[in-house]
């Protein structure tokens, strides 16, 4: 009744909004399941998935903008690992994103897509993607 | 085992939160599933959904407020479509929730309600709703 | 097909991030289900649930200053009850987290745990958690 897939989604920069809508259809199709839920998670503390405007280029580098300028500030967890700010990005994003399907299609408005934000490349990441 | 439902949301103001719990909760009875899941989704990249306190009517202003502020901005976007800051309020905010249902009812908390939130009304919204 | 637990989560400070993957395994196990979906629900309007890094303890208390620092304000809501800032942080984090499940095992990378985020304690917090 469900099935769970993973994908490996490599980014190429340091920070970077990757549209996978066209691999989570596929998945979708290739599930055959008609009525239910498309769970999308990257298994990542600082990388996220989002859904908003695949549109427009310039709105990605607004979003990463805006992300990085709340973001900014002294954090404890630099003096280990001098990603916080991705960690705090990836906390506001949200790891996972679910999407109703409705005869085999995902039900995303016209102008909406899939992304996976990365905030500390360049990386291999791993998306799962479960349809029930 | 699933079955996906499509409700309109009209807005009537530029910004707003719109409780739509009641009209879930009768899609959830109209399911006749039992224990699942209930996933209420955007199909829009300037709208959100959210769950919060749906009791003291401030506290929607605070919100709203609160997502103004932090949205500020000069975006590249704004120049495309004057709304990059509803695209942001967007994003922080989330196109859905899922919400558990036990023995036919969505566990909600005591002060739970779900709200679509608007941020570039007004406009009809389209809502998906998957239950499993 | 799908089961609804709940549990109760005493938090002990005001502020305070609880890791709970260790209840959440043990209730996919119960389970007994093998492909599908785990949803984790606070059913409070301020607290939420997030997956993020559970290693360096240090990037706790960084994600709780650093929504403290976002959501400082003056809110019409404290007149009311003082906690505006622990709704808005809840706003920001979200009530629930969605978590694939393959081969009986929840999809987390090697990094993420999940947690309940307590913004307005020392209370006992409910979670429900569905597994279909």
């Amino acid at each position: 009744m469900g099935i769970t897939y993973e994908i490996s989604v490599p980014s190429s920069r340091k920070e970077e909004m990757i549209d996978i809508t066209g691999q989570i259809r596929e998945l979708v199709k290739r599930s055959g399941i008609r009525d239910g839920i498309c769970v999308v998670h990257a298994m990542h503390t600082t990388a996220g998935i989002l859904v908003n405007e695949n549109y427009d280029p310039s709105l990605k580098e607004d979003m990463l903008d805006f992300l990085s300028g709340i973001s900014k500030g002294k954090w404890r967890h630099d003096l280990e690992d001098n990603n916080a700010s991705a960690h705090l990005k990836s906390l506001i994003v949200g790891q996972s994103q679910s999407i109703p399907i409705k005869s085999g299609n995902l039900m995303l408005g016209t102008w909406q897509g899939i992304c996976i934000a990365e905030f500390d490349g360049p990386k291999l990441r791993k998306v799962s993607v479960s349809i029930v």
